[in-house]
């Protein structure tokens, strides 16, 4: 049995399906699928380490606390609390998904899930530029001392947050650890909980962290030879969607950049997939390969990153 | 340095005191003054694992789903699913609050939180009589299949779960290795998750686990010598708030099923937990230490159950 290492981020479709409500039933399934999808790399003898999106998660958590705030007068958490909620819940929507999956296929294989901090720098300069919105649409900007921007189809003031970059993922010597040893580890999900040192203690801070970088900064800290990142697509295009487009089978770094550079990929979709794939073959890595889940354990499939 | 291995059962209040309304700043101000009283215990060079709690919060998060349902349409998630939330965010405020605590002493651990199913057996007799009641009152109980009970003081009707005896805590082997490493470990957070064995993987069901009970099961399951169940008065008594109170300094475990058996314990506040102490104490645990968090590591003080 070879013992490759390698980190899979779960892109948001592998919990969610646009269209759907989100049941805890519909979640399931879709992570029980997911997770199917792993078996030809757990047949391959991979170690493996687990990261996950929480977007659509943790905005229905923080509507929920909106909407408890409002209904019952239950004070509404911040965000990196909500964060760490889904950090919970996803984990159990994951080992339950997996356990499933292990059971039918006779794979011997633990789970375990860590609630996973994520130091980010206090100087980061997105602190100074909050972009992402997350939580509920107010009718004013609430003034409590955090960053609010009119939504430009009007339908009101919405709290923007930072995205800082990941400098530290914390116990990811553990994660890689835990995951040679033949645990298949969950770790970093929704990108990770944000905190930033203070006093040489760590504290939490309203942000999002992008979950492919986490995922990414995973794997060269626990020294993983590969990184899937999944989503919605088979492979990387160029020319995505136009008469030209163009599957890609192979991504050298330098290409990687003058595509990016380029703008070939769009922002918020694949480009900051690209840039995690670069980070962790930057660092170490041997190969990144973005594709979606069905394809994984195949090795013709998806575009591979490599140096 | 000796390396004795303690569970600490964090009790209701080392996260959320009454009168408070569980602001984030007042958990964790909490959380952070429980954490501080470990101290002695870990400048004694113990093994920690904590375990907690999580009953305002989970309660928070199923009136938080109820909300978000009806004002957003979100669906409302089941119980085990909150109480992985719960885990998640209580795991993350335990973190916190620990790191300025190792921060302020000089202290060099690490912490590592996991999120916890416990295994209750489908068989478990509390299933056929639910008595624990959970979430938002209604006008009209929901004919979903759960079981629902009329409030005695007219306040609606709510949903009443059973509170099924904990059989295996997954990862408590894991759990017990990292602990006696060095890492402080948090587990079993509100007893865990309930899951049940079905075709040989393991599902969540809506149930609560007696957290003293499920903590003191950790305990037997990582060899641990020490179990110390925290609870806001110093010590266990017989006649309690009656003339002739007394308090204990030590309680066999014959005399601890005599005074149960008389009733001196009240149900749902010590009688539980001196179970707890005696199911510990049966299954080769050394001592049972029933006290409140200020005074841990005074060797004098608390109830102590020994054999």
């Amino acid at each position: 049995m070879e013992n490759k290492l390698a980190v899979v981020a779960f892109g948001g479709n592998a919990l969610l399906r646009s269209g759907q409500k989100g049941t805890f039933q519909e979640q399931l399934e879709n992570v029980e699928r997911t997770c199917e999808n792993l078996v030809p790399l757990l047949e391959q003898g991979y170690s493996l380490i687990i990261g996950h999106g929480n977007g659509p998660q943790v905005g229905n958590g923080l509507l929920r606390h909106s909407a408890g705030e409002k209904a019952f007068g239950l004070p509404a958490m911040p965000m990196d609390f909500c964060g760490a909620e889904t950090q919970g819940s996803i984990a159990y929507l994951i080992e339950t998904g997996l356990d499933r999956v292990l059971a039918r296929h006779g794979l011997d294989r633990k789970v375990v899930s860590l609630v996973t901090r994520v130091e980010v720098k206090a100087d980061d300069p997105m602190f100074r530029n909050p972009t992402k919105p997350v939580g509920p649409y107010y009718p004013d900007a609430p003034s409590d001392g955090a960053v609010y921007r009119e939504d430009p189809k009007g339908r009101g003031w919405r709290k923007v947050v930072p995205s800082p970059v990941p400098a530290r993922i914390l116990n990811a010597d553990l994660a890689g650890r835990l995951a040679r040893e033949g645990y298949i580890v969950v770790t970093v999900g929704g990108g990770g909980i944000p905190v930033v040192s203070e006093n040489g203690a760590l504290k939490g801070v309203e942000a999002v962290i992008d979950k492919d970088l986490a995922s990414a900064l995973c794997a060269v800290n626990t020294g993983a030879q590969e990184l899937y990142i999944l989503t919605d697509v088979p492979k990387v295009y160029i020319n995505f969607r136009k008469a030209d487009e163009k599957a890609l089978d192979v991504l050298t770094l330098a290409q990687a950049r003058q595509y990016l550079s380029e703008g070939q990929f769009a922002e918020g979709s694949m480009a900051p997939k690209v840039r995690a794939g670069i980070f962790f073959i930057e660092n170490g890595g041997k190969s990144c390969i973005i594709t979606e889940a069905g394809e994984l354990g195949n090795p013709a499939s998806g575009t591979r990153i490599v140096k």
